[in-house]
């Protein structure tokens, strides 16, 4: 075995290790016949030369493809560690039976029309697992497309990607719960060089889903990387768990990505924490890189075996090649990825000068402009320039058509070798660049046919190299003064016991007095200093601002007696009989603000949120979102990736706001999440007003819902 | 002749429908040695077919490649009308003065190191150029790789774009200042099947330009869309014209993209206006495209060109295919690239009510979810419905590898046809793919290779639908009441001067009045009525707010006297000596603000630009540029599609703000700017408030910036 998994034992259950590299193969509906599924899963077991035993299995023929053939498994003389399923649905039961009543240690089903196809459907993928089970046998699939295993020769699947020549073996190890989009990234990958361990068409997980597979993988030596296409989680707290312990990079693509943009939501939290930012936060959290491109996902992953590693997240590019059309539109692509180009040091200026006039010397390079004769030399010696240089991360040649385009090629592997930083070599052209191609799949170093690709690949791979970074901080401390939570009703929280529940974990809210009279509320203004705010108090109104609850700037005692009046008219009105008298409060200001919220999302637990404040955490979308608890440090990259850290940060000379006290709070907010668990439906904090740095923080309005009531 | 242009008339200059398709080449520096320009120039005539004379010419040799060869151009028997250059640059000078000799029509200049490597190399362009110009002969480059005309199998050029077999004839015209780009470009469009009509690598541009080229193209029957790759123009009101009159789509990669972000900036409009805002404003404007990446310019040319046209900007998509993986990421890259999934009418989910589940109907649609052994009718059934679905703009079929792959792709065509509407077929597979690909070739229609080309794609057509409907859109009429404008001094103006430039041409400025004491203040205070915003006057301070200098919301004379001494005081600190006293405004509230802004671009004239108002202008980059004057219709469309456009329409319940009252007061600043025109430095409105819609909108600061004082 050429894994790190134990060994099979003797009986059952079989590891995964060796259902995926099985010994025996019965292929139940075996054909001579490619244009079946069964002819072809036996053809294409043959064609990439599976070393095991292969069991035809097909009731009318004494023998197919060369093969002795048998009427069902259990007459084969041997019971199979694995047998593949193309039947129809009609038939599947009796045949999962007969594999059980062998002894087979799995069954591989492609049949699909199971779950999938609704309640019939379910109902015989329900009988086949209890059959499955009842046995001690383990079924992959149904609605499956199976295993591609080229490290061990055993390709257990009907998918036409099996038409290709060959599938060398290599350090990809894919899960996917799409078999078709599966194999045609094989295909794809396969074009680019890229080389695959074990992939798996996971279909409707009746018993081994995505997570098993995902455990495998991850302790597999023959896989150097993962990719992994998802639809849903059968176990989303394994699933976190086996991410962070990876310890080898894991590039996802997630289905469901717009429809969380698309729900309604009855409140900013629940519109914000939908499951695929949830999802998104966690993966973020464990190291492992969400992409939008399930070819970007292959691509990612080859690159993150045979390129060079990025030394660290957040460094410049180098593009260089011999045409300044494609260094320059591959410059202006970056801003809009959030990629940039390095700041050269001055030893890369000093060598880059040794091949062109001084006034050329700038990134991109465009070596059309070295010394008359030079560009060979030159080329290589720029490159290893860059590869010295600290804010280099990568270097990028987007080559174009030129004389001796393969023999040029050949100068790259090399040096991205040499230079441990990753090269990504673009052939952008058609046919003519094919010859480059196999310069390249023949050194084993990867190529781009996209800009666009190579854009999302350095993406991704600074992804990982930021997830790394995090996969090594340690577990976060609970600040001093967190908790415990006071005792609290359940259902929507009044403004005030919201920000009683803030101060319990130490986060300041403006100073509030209740008012029932408009007497009440002049006496609570003179003791807090004007100006004031009053609002209204309801649990049952969630937006107060658009219902005219809300009076900001009371300079005097007339302004808060009219605004009390006013307010308790509106109340009424919005909320007949629901009014609870309102609260004065000092009047907030500073540089900035913020968003804050925190939820408990139903499959990843406590999460909280940071965005642009006011009104605009609504329209900017520029939200972003963690699991709880996370360290001041983490809270404090979450809020600089924010569009509007640039204002916090301070425009145009005003002052910087205090990030890092609005850092603490979110912090603090994260342990408050953590320990009430799914007992908080949901918090915001809307704004949280940032003074000038150093000056702290004051949470201005808090909105809360529990499931159940808190305790002390 | 294939071409509309006028037929070549004896004698000079040549018309550029010539130089392209010459009757006679004359290659200089002609060689046996593919390894050598000249070599391969001589060898791609012969082997793409150019049915005219080849006149190699070498002074040592008597034959190249089986033509018998002249010493120089002046030695063969006939003036050849194009001569081909690439020799040194020391000996270019003596070539062109005997191609100059020789009656030479044109002169295509390979050679590189002259202007683009300096000073020297400038000089010697110079005079190759007056020596063509002495001589009425026409040159292209130099620095260029020359031209390639698959319609008239003239491929004069030396790019290794021309070792494909052949390149077909076809509709996509295409100039370029980048040879080696273009080169590339070629092949990589031939791969799709994608196929060209004449493409022309300008170079240094010494005589004949992009804009020349432009010119030939637009009239040229046998282009049908245009690509450009542009780095500079020369003469941006002729290529404005150009655009504007072209007739047939056009996309445009410009370089420098990333530069104007990078400007540092003196205020608001001059960092927006800057080069590559005010360039895409005037191609958006004259109904051509803007793309970021040459690949993607190239697929949505071809696409232009054999695709069905897309019925208008803004529908939606239907993907349908055999995985439910593929379609449903595809759907989900739809919004990050602003694009949706299309809403099916009651007829269309009528008919795949026909195929599949009702559970099932809705888009993406996986045809894994219809009814056993209905897929390939189904699938006709459905796109034929998508395809008259009045929401759907395109379909797009992401396909997987699958059984009888090819076979299924042949259905594409004739229902992309048929349903006269976009259908977009993806193959992301590699190799195995290839059997689909070359149906697609056979059948004369596109195929993209990746998810995010047929998005690219897509955008790019959309783009093109909205600029055609923008292309019949008549002239803007002059709004009554605009202009002209009051006498005015050169240099910043005030405040006030600002205003009273606004007020000139129909825009609402909030009622202000002069005071140079706090009494006067006071009184413009009463006769205005509290509360008031009281104002710092200095021609030298631009960003007021920032220095204290504003201060809003005062609401009696105690506030107004105090104001009034704190800005006198602040003024004079951050403006020794250049106080011009105060001014006291009405305070003007309402539910929204924008920015709204005009300048004179150096290349492009007046622009307007309209984006998030307040501090919001300077981090959300949420601006939009448009060439003055423009209508209220194309005013509304631009603040439309601001991303801050939702607060505008009302966000969570919120009144609506008056955006036609805003688009007429940008129109309104169009013809300011348009009638000013370079005496028009800058001018900013910033914040324009929005009252709720139908209460009209109100200029709250301005400031302006002339270059020459104005008269009345």
């Amino acid at each position: 075995m050429e894994t790190g998994v134990e060994e099979a034992k003797p009986g059952r259950p079989l590891p995964i290790a060796r259902i995926v590299a099985p010994r025996s193969v019965a292929v139940v509906g075996a054909s001579d016949d490619v244009g079946k599924f069964g002819g072809r899963v036996i053809h294409y077991l043959q064609k990439h030369g599976f070393p095991g035993q292969i069991l035809p299995i097909n009731p009318n023929r004494a023998t197919i493809r060369g093969l002795p053939a048998f009427p069902r498994v259990s007459a084969a003389p041997i019971a199979a560690d694995v047998a593949i399923l193309a039947v129809p649905a009609s038939s599947l039961e009796v045949q999962v039976a007969d594999c059980a009543a062998a002894g087979v240690g799995a069954c591989i089903i492609i049949t699909g029309k199971l779950a999938e196809a609704g309640p019939e459907g379910a109902a015989l993928q329900e009988r086949v697992l209890t059959i499955a089970r009842d046995a001690g046998m383990r079924l992959v699939g149904p609605n499956c497309l199976g295993i591609f295993n080229p490290v061990d020769r055993a390709m257990l699947s009907s998918s036409l990607a099996l038409e290709e020549d060959e599938y060398a073996p290599g350090g990809i190890g894919m899960a996917s719960q799409s078999g078709a989009l599966m194999g045609t990234l094989l295909s794809f990958g396969r074009h680019h060089g890229a080389r695959f361990s074990r992939c798996i068409s996971v279909g409707n997980q009746a018993d081994l889903g995505l997570e098993d597979f995902l455990d495998y993988l991850v302790q597999d030596d023959a896989t150097r990387a993962v990719g992994l296409y998802i639809e849903g989680l059968r176990d989303p707290a394994r699933f976190r768990a086996l991410l962070r312990a990876a310890g080898k990079p894991v590039f996802i693509v997630k289905a469901g990505r717009s429809e969380a943009g698309a729900q309604a939501a009855r409140s900013h939290t629940a519109s914000f924490a939908g499951a695929f930012p949830a999802f998104e936060a966690i993966c973020r959290d464990a190291g492992a890189v969400v992409l939008d491109d399930p070819q970007a996902m292959v691509l990612a992953c080859d690159a993150a075996i045979r390129l060079a590693p990025l030394p660290a997240a957040g460094l410049g590019l180098a593009p260089i090649a011999s045409s300044g059309g494609s260094t320059v539109t591959f410059a202006d692509m970056l801003p809009a990825a959030g990629l940039r180009l390095a700041t050269m040091s001055a030893a890369t200026r000093a060598a880059l000068g040794r091949w062109m006039p001084d006034t050329h010397i700038a990134l991109p390079v465009d070596t059309g402009s070295f010394h008359e004769g030079t560009s060979g030399d030159g080329l290589s010696d720029c490159i290893r320039a860059f590869m010295a240089d600290p804010d280099v991360g990568a270097v990028v040649v987007p080559m174009t058509t030129q004389p001796d385009m393969a023999g040029r090629t050949a100068l790259f592997p090399p040096l991205g070798r040499e230079g441990g930083k990753p090269l990504l070599y673009l052939m952008t052209a058609g046919a003519v660049g094919d010859a480059s191609r196999a310069v390249m799949r023949a050194a084993d170093f990867p190529f781009y046919d996209r800009m666009s690709d190579a854009i999302a690949v350095i993406r991704a791979l600074d992804a990982a190299a930021d997830g790394r970074a995090r996969h090594d901080a340690p577990a976060p401390d609970r600040p001093v003064g967190c908790g415990p939570a006071p005792a609290l009703p359940i259902g929507a929280l009044t403004e005030g016991e919201a920000k009683r529940l803030l101060a319990a974990y130490g986060i300041p809210t403006t100073r509030e007095v209740a008012a029932s009279t408009a007497d009440q509320a002049i006496e609570a203004a003179r003791s807090i200093g004007f100006p004031v705010v009053l609002k209204g108090v309801s649990r049952v109104v969630v937006h107060k601002s658009d219902l005219g609850l809300v009076r900001l700037n009371l300079r005097d005692e007339a302004a808060v007696r009219t605004a009390f009046d006013e307010v308790m008219a509106a109340l009424e009105r919005a909320a007949p009989g629901a009014a609870e008298g309102c609260v004065v409060q000092e009047m907030a200001r500073g540089e900035a603000e913020l968003f804050l919220g925190a939820t408990c999302d139903a499959q990843f637990g406590p999460m909280v949120l940071a965005g642009a404040g006011g009104v605009l955490v609504e329209f900017l979308q520029d939200v972003r979102t963690a699991p709880a608890p996370l360290s001041p440090h983490d809270a404090r990259a979450l809020i600089e990736g924010l569009r509007v850290a640039s204002v916090l940060r301070g425009l145009r000379g005003r002052p910087a706001a205090d990030i890092a006290a609005a850092a603490g709070v979110l912090a603090r907010l994260s342990w408050l999440v953590a320990d009430l668990g799914p007992r908080l439906a949901e918090l915001d904090i809307n704004p949280l007003i940032l003074r000038a740095a150093g000056q702290g923080v004051i949470a201005v309005d808090a909105r809360a819902t529990l499931t159940e009531e808190t305790k002390p």
